[in-house]
């Protein structure tokens, strides 16, 4: 279920090329309970996202006849090289932990008609098992389809009405400068060398969702962010190709 | 990896014997990072086990030359039939979780000896991925074989000196009363419609280090609080037997 | 009303024999506007228990017809010999205090029948004033006598239904092994001690409600266990006896 | 111990002349192991004042050669005529208990020659057990016994050097215009229908360390005002009186 | 804009007469969206008053036919000397806030007649841009301001009925004892040396609403608390008049 | 201080160009004891960014020989249209707070060389005192303004050495579709009503810092993607200009 590599000279320290992801694999149906799970990897990057369909919405959207998408990230104290402390035990959440959330759930909603959800809702959880970079980008592409097979679950059981609720389909991928060269798909260790760091949400059909760049070390260049663009688009196709593949396969234990 | 069977007539809705334990199965070296990691199930409860190895000790304990063991426990939102709130966001630490922390804190102090560990601090998180009844037993029997590869790393890193750290191992089960009869290892259907329901910590060498028991829908009589003794005593013997066996496997990619 | 001692060899350090409960005594209607309160000692260990009743449920328990008995545990800073800060300004409640008010809740709900309550709330507070040892197992056997005179309370006022809201008496009482002898009822000096710890909960009738024991030092053995639990049986029945001659006195200023 | 009345013409609900104290009432050594304890009464109000003597000052005051003393106040739930939640539970300490905290350690600070204490903290803690009005005053007033206590503790175990620590002492009591007349000492009935309502905190020789005098239902005048005052006067010289007499006996246990 | 001085002999460290306000300034409509606004400053205290309005009351309050009017307090990070944590990232709100934010709301409770306001809710948020002493004192001056605007907004939108709404004007100053000598309005270099420190809350008709006076560094005599009461009933009266001609003039942008 | 229009076929609500930035002030000096303090203004929006200097760091940047630079950014809570709830009486910092903050806090730690601040810490306060769209950026573009003043204000105190501490300066736009037209510096109403919506901080000498698109309703395509930029560019560079035009100012007041 890789990706194929291209034709760039320098290799990676993990052998890829410059525009190559890592191994990508989607496990279905991981949980017994949630209307729409999957465990995704990116390399060793490991996100268990799940769908969680409850009929009614918050109370601020009540009567509206929409429904309501959004998502929650964390990550488990040792998924990290070094054990960081609970958030929970913290007291507070942090600001990257928000951020992400946020990110996650504007990049699902972008890609669902609220008002074929009618007036339900799907809470997505994405918890970080193991991280190795890449885990926001993880994230939202494993989530659309925990958020495809519980919203196949919502018409199977006759809680959304049948139609299109979903759009088109979501992933997304991350691109950095590393060393000079824009490379895609980055893990841990060239993500903290990154001089430019950007994480790219794209729609199945192509369109961006999210452009979110960050220059690390120094300020990047018009030409840079360009290229950073050409990759990530290319990289999300392919992210694209594997959800669909993925979703194709009958959902185990159904 | 599952136990045997005994001659008892009324079958549970799962087809065991009263004290038949669940399919049990433990998975060393899950997480890349950790020192230790084990993911534990019990039938299908999985729980995520990770031991973090740590110079130095809290401030409180500094200079006594002992070290320090301490866990924390808690749930994925939908390792349940139903999505529960993050406690991070409600931003307090739940009574049940600190209980259950507590709990497997005491049980994995019962079996080290600080003094031999050093100055040194193994934090062991539980996450459970999936709820099934008896996470807080399988997250500590679970989570001493964790404690046993991080002490064994510790050790091959010349961080803790040689010699003997833990005194003993520890298992733990959940018995109860399900329709009038006693049964070892209850899942969540058993464990609802429970009238009394304990959870037995034992040692490897048969000693007692917890008994809780809770009646549930009305008290108990001591004839029946000795059934269930004996069922879990059998019961952790049998987890016993199953942690050495894994123990005596070599950890994948060591 | 302290209780009256037996024929045992070793004294322990306050002159008790090891079956010899501490002085109990219950001061009913220690409060003016509680509608039940009683300050019990237990030796040096005091707790004031008030009962506040309230017509109505929590919402998730609306329209059951049943009603609800909770409990919330906590110590004053200067309760114990030296000062800890507040839990409210530390802005979080501790696991201890959970774990407690959670026991001191299932102990009572085992002998109220929450259906002849009908749609009304009882809230025990149980404030520890002054710590020696035991103080989980003083609020328990207070609380129940201040939840008894609110319930008759509830009745005088026509508030309960009239008829049978109390289906048993609970007690609840400390038994471990101090220097390898099992004794009754431990202060604190005991208690810092002791090798095992168990605190038991039993109803008037002499069935058990919970059995939480601990090793705190090295494991314990069956026959330990066993003796342990007969000790709390026959502690229990005296405080069971002194529950029953502290209602059967009038309430004072009622 | 109860204050002697004066000649006035219009009797209060409870009888009292509008310038007589309620009964007030000290009990020393209240508890065992506070450095001192005094349980304070005025009439149906009971606050029980702890001070806890320890070596050494918070971080900001080290090495100033000075000491310090603050005060924690707070209620217990079912000290009121309905039941209050816990600030535990909230999380987060209100408004009202913050402004008496700090009321009450000001009033103390300004008695208390902290270069004379030494480089030691003593902590008040106010636990109003029951409340029926003038609880910050009875806070304060009870307050001042127990710190005297504590420092004469202190002495006793040569923490703290010989010589004059207080330099006087302090009362507080509450005063207000009820039914347009001036009176003493509110009890909570005469405090919610109260026009205007102050605290007053004098010192043993008659200075003013705090005066909040606070306009419930309409604006008060100046000649108002000086009546309050001059009531509020006499009413701490007596209690004054009565503090001098509390401290002169023995402490109990001691 | 300023007030005049009077003859006094010992001139203070800004050249201002003892019984001399700061300069004093009011900037209606300082904010677009605000029901009412007013940038205050005493000196160089600047406190941002905005008066929030919103139809309902507080759940407590419905069905009453009475309004409400409250009032929060804050201080911006670098408003003072050195830089202050925010609260928001502390997580809770500290004594002194809680403690002004409740006076400035009951100040101006004492002039609105609840009644009149019909079932409305004014909120008044007083943020501290810059502190030179006298932030509470001059937040209750500007808040009033702001009030009065947003009930003219609200009458003239026909929110609130016609009619009288605001019984009375409200102004505070503070006053204080420096040096042995009695001052008016204190900037921050006199407030930290000043002996005693009064804050003092009087209507328009001369009704004192709030006196607070606290002893700094050693108790107050009655003498002189009644002069620093006259002082500040003149300050205020200066105030009311500096309030007047604010409001007679046309409000910017209306 | 307006920046100039272009050539554009469609006016915008407020009569601006696509290209053309709101009325930009920047008012140093505006706090009198910040290091460095600017009141800057896009149009309606007002933010008050104050610089704060202290010398040392956080520990764990102690002994590097390196500074830190941080910022908080924060809305008062009528800023808004609507009255919005504080974040310290909510007790928790909202995702879109703790986001804004990083980001400013990123945007000027790309220009400041952390090495020549040397071990000493700045604080940028960014509190928006009104709110019309593109806070965020007026922060950024503020921010850095106040930063210059208190690095000019540190090294004529000769707390950080001489030399180039800033290596570039630093400017923010938002930029946006809005009825299909890409246009710059959104007000609130254009904002909301936008398809898309960017973020992009720019350094003086044209390098990317942060780049942060959003498809508020419909994915955007590439070209409007480059579109958005280009508009993004010219305008940052513009504010670059008047960055520089207020800096050459003499600061008021020193």
């Amino acid at each position: 279920m890789t990706s194929t590599s291209s034709s760039t000279i320098v290799p990676r320290g993990d052998g890829r090329a410059p525009d190559e992801l890592r191994e990508v694999r989607f496990t279905r149906g991981w949980l017994d309970h949630a209307e729409g799970s999957v465990l995704v990897e990116f390399g060793a990057t490991r996100v268990l996202c799940a769908a969680s369909f409850t009929q009614g919405v918050p109370r601020w959207r009540k009567g509206s006849g929409a429904g309501w998408v959004t998502a929650e990230y964390a990550m488990l104290p040792r998924s990290t090289n070094t054990r960081s402390d609970r958030e929970s035990i913290k007291g507070r959440v942090g600001g990257r932990t928000h951020e992400i959330s946020r990110l996650i759930g504007r990049s699902l909603r972008a890609v669902i008609d609220v008002g074929a959800l009618g007036e339900n809702t799907i809470v997505l959880d994405c918890d970080v098992l193991q991280a190795d970079g890449g885990t926001r980008t993880a994230a939202i592409t494993g989530a659309y389809v925990a958020l495809a097979d519980a919203v196949a679950w919502g018409q199977a059981q006759g809680a959304i009405a049948p139609g299109t609720v979903l759009t088109d389909s979501v992933a997304a991928v991350s691109v950095g400068i590393v060393g000079g060269q824009p490379v895609l798909d980055l893990p841990y260790v060239e993500d903290v060398t990154a001089e430019t760091d950007m994480n790219v949400v794209v729609t199945g059909s192509g369109g961006f969702v999210e452009v979110q760049g960050t220059a690390e070390r120094k300020p990047f260049e018009r030409h840079e962010l360009d290229e950073l663009l050409d990759l990530a688009v290319a990289g999300t196709a392919k992210l694209t190709e594997l959800q669909r593949a993925a979703l194709a396969a009958p959902l185990p234990g159904r």
